[in-house]
């Protein structure tokens, strides 16, 4: 298990996270790299996942947010930003071929700046305070990822990945997608990509490391 | 000027671009990186900002958009992993150091992936349809890009630049802020920031190159 309390890369995560959240947080994108190449890391739990943070946290994450990474003298915000510096420790997670690199570079931010932010808009709508504007809105807004994952889906066809092998554009673009259980529902082949990427050992590793700091209730030195 | 029909580097752009739209579309940041480092590249114009592209364009490009970038047998899509691609082969726009390049890149991905998303989100409900849920939608959109450029502002505080020198990550920020004025206007930081930006040469160049190309009539073979 990548989980070592003396382990050289350290990561934050949330605890006494509220059940709705649980599951969802983005530092489990970095647990699944982890996992994935079998790398050891260690975990610092902070509070709040709603509230401000502790003033020095934003020294490490400008907004605030999980995960941060910290290896030696490096630190890094972004799970997007992480997933590239953990793919280039291992040719598992993406190609050293500047071909396949760039391949996999292009899918990982179409998950990120393309696929992602429709559905997160969608989110944020539903649970950004209530009104009779809000279904009319949700149904203005739909049409967006609605196109993205339309083309997502042609795009995909019956590969088992998005481009040649597994990759860390396919561990964004899977924690993307199964968050969107409705949105994907029309696509029978990305309920299958998601399907078969969340089936990973290592994906089931890192959600159950994941669930397991969520719920941790004492709070711990920052 | 690096704009020359012989350049290894080709990128993709709009002609027929109706006038709101012109000076807003992502094949800028790469024009920019490009002018920074003074790298030849040509350009492919293709019609249909709004549209539906021709069928071979979705292999280059998988949700239609511009830009696209081919470099002898790499084509490469979504213009923040083609900025990383320009990043790496000159260090005035990424670092090689680890602790410099992994900084620069979590300023990409946080301008792509936390900055970016909320605003967009807002413009695309404002020009998502008419009706009187609109203005309620949008007031309750509002705080979550508010709350980005506030934690932005602070991170920025009176530094030139997001992390050190000018890299892809401010050519990302500069460009995603620079089409938020009402947003950041409570952040003279924020303005003064962008107004840096575009103030630089390269930028200027980029932008009036891009520009021409909007302005295109006359449809080319894509």
């Amino acid at each position: 298990m990548p989980v070592q309390n003396d382990a050289e890369i350290e990561i934050t995560a949330y605890r006494n996270v509220p059940e709705m959240a649980r599951g969802m947080i983005k530092d489990i994108r970095l647990r699944w790299a982890l996992e994935e190449i079998d790398q050891p890391y260690r975990v610092r739990l902070i509070d709040g996942i709603f509230e401000d943070k502790a003033d020095d946290y934003y020294a490490d994450q400008p907004f605030g947010q999980v995960p941060v990474l910290k290896e030696a003298d490096l630190t890094m915000f972004e799970s997007g930003a992480i997933l590239i510096h953990i793919g280039e420790s291992d040719e598992r997670l993406l190609p050293k071929n500047p071909v396949g690199r760039g391949r996999a570079l292009s899918w990982l931010i179409a998950a990120l700046n393309s696929v992602e932010p429709p559905i997160e808009a969608m989110v944020a709508v539903k649970y950004g305070g209530e009104g009779d504007w809000k279904e009319p809105a949700l149904a203005a807004m739909r049409p967006y990822p609605q196109k993205k994952l339309a083309r997502l889906s042609q795009a995909l066809g019956e590969k088992e990945w998005l481009d040649g092998s597994f990759s860390i554009a396919d561990i964004a673009m899977v924690d993307v997608l199964r968050k969107a259980t409705a949105l994907i529902g029309p696509h029978p082949n990305l309920v299958a990509y998601v399907e078969r990427g969340t089936s990973r050992p290592a994906f089931k590793r890192a959600m159950e490391a994941h669930l397991h700091d969520c719920a941790v209730k004492e709070p711990q030195s920052a």
